[in-house]
């Protein structure tokens, strides 16, 4: 198995409110980049800090971290359009960040990231893949993309209380700058991504169809930015079997109802509970109030390690060692 | 073992009669990327071609894939700074192209280059590195080093007939724009390879630097080039062990007497000899000739495979099916 993390950024992120994931835009920036040192090497290279909340929610690249030491599995980085260097092997898919939805045309490069895509897909030399994602503001893009293509799916948060409000009124207002009403763009995906989406969406998507085409497994591993992805492929013809993993967390947002969503798609859903205790540990109990919750292929790891039989108190004490090395005991 | 394979360019490379590694300048950009994808995928993917000379001399990346197919081993391209994009999985040490060195500061990222490289190495989780090289005009920017640095070693060609005369007139002309006299930056490496190397040099010496400072084995896999990246190595101060594993066409050229060049340096040798046959195949008779020589870790796969006790006759077998299937049977 092989873990593909589609890494990418979307100015959409900078507006206030939106994400959780990285404190201010120039630390965001860095976080995908440093998700990816953290699973491919334990701790940051590049990146100039370790992706947790000001009072100590960690990253869930370090969840998926910990399963990785549990349980090794090849992993390598899509990069959609990064805004920062990272020093994991990354694929490169595209050269820039996708601008802010509430614009015309945020991802120009839509159908070539695709393409890109589509082709790699095909050529990975591996019988499965996990295809994760790591891009802050990314639920909002999620929306866009699901409201321009007319699917009645909601989406989560990395945030306790889920914005939905402003994440509805950004993504109606690009879609007024775009001239689009909600479903106006359900016959073309890739035109729902350029103007609504982000980069990792159509990057994701495409490493889906290439992949499926030569009959590999395919999970997407994530939330609600799986099912827009799933949704694009479905549009684009991708017929057929693909799964997608997803933690708990996200299996109990009912702002999501990602089990109706799976449903709806044709796509077998998994859900994984790293059986987190109330009380046991700092980066824990913030999984636990709903913080996080998903990302970075921590569901699909999860549900990898499950398949192969690690238990998940290892997992836990893994991740309890991991961030005592990288955090502290106590958190930051 | 993980084979790193260190790609980038350098203009140095379009000057009229230097380089053999693709037939024009815009071609040239991409035989990086099509030697990694090669490499990692067997075909071009996003390249738009096979690099293979018109008269049929075929890339040393198929040797080194042929290697590949027989016996598996890990492989990454480090991205000191490529002209064209590559479906492979790079870690991206640099941001652009090397320069002229007949103009001032070529690579004026070297430092950078080097401490990137260097973090990687430390990072990279192998016990083992064979560090590789795809930089067409890179034999030019090697000498260019060697001089800087007052190494009197020669550099190799892909051109049967190596323009000597026309490399160290080059390298004079760059030598005489920065003002430096041969042997003049004996004492500054960094230096060196920022007024008269390209991007590849500073990379693989600073990924050799961090993986022997947390002991890994490091072999440098490749001819002349890899005599410049292990002086300027050994001049930065990385101390003990590490060796270059290079082709019996490379060590068969007098011009180059890389067998002084590595018990000069302190460098453990190894020269392995594919067993070409004289007209058995268009692409083997190239090399008999002695075109392309080396490059893209031939050497060094070679090396590996006699290690595992792989004949070379399988070797050659599965070169020539991947010629046929890539070329056709009889060359271009």
């Amino acid at each position: 198995m092989k873990l593909v993390l589609v890494a990418g950024a979307t100015e959409t992120a900078a507006i206030d409110g939106i994400s959780a994931a990285g404190a201010a835009p120039e630390l965001m920036a860095h976080t995908p980049a440093a998700d990816a040192e953290l699973v491919a090497y334990g701790e940051p290279v590049f990146a100039p800090f370790v992706p947790v909340s000001p009072d100590g929610c960690p990253t869930p690249a370090m969840v998926t971290r910990a399963v990785r030491e549990c349980v090794d599995f090849a992993f390598v980085v899509a990069d959609a359009g990064m805004a920062a260097r990272t020093a994991v092997p990354a694929i490169r898919l595209g050269d820039r960040p996708g601008g802010d939805i509430r614009e015309a045309a945020p991802v120009p490069n839509a159908r070539a990231l695709f393409d890109r895509a589509k082709a790699v897909g095909a050529s990975l030399p591996d019988d499965e893949l996990l295809l994760a994602e790591s891009v802050p503001g990314g639920t909002t893009t999620a929306l866009g993309v699901l409201r321009a293509l007319g699917e009645p799916h909601g989406v989560s948060s990395s945030l306790p209380e889920n914005p939905v409000s402003l994440k509805e009124e950004v993504v109606a207002e690009g879609m007024a700058e775009s001239g689009i009403e909600p479903g106006g763009l359900a016959d073309d995906p890739i035109a729902a991504v350029r103007e609504l989406g982000d980069p990792t969406l159509a990057a994701t998507a495409g490493l889906l169809a290439g992949a499926r085409s030569r009959g590999a497994r395919v999970t997407l591993a994530g939330g609600t930015q799986q099912v827009a992805a799933a949704a694009v492929a479905r549009r684009l013809g991708v017929d057929g079997e693909f799964e997608i993993a997803t933690t708990s967390f996200v299996a109990a947002d009912e702002t999501v109802a990602i089990r109706e969503a799976a449903a709806d798609l044709g796509v077998t859903l998994h859900v994984t509970d790293p059986g987190f205790q109330p009380g046991e540990h700092v980066a824990t109990d913030h999984y636990l109030a709903g913080v996080a919750k998903e990302g970075v292929g921590m569901g699909g790891a999860l549900w990898y390690a499950e398949r192969e039989g690690v238990p998940m108190e290892r997992i836990r004490a893994r991740l309890f060692e991991r961030y005592t090395a990288l955090v502290g005991d106590d958190g930051p």
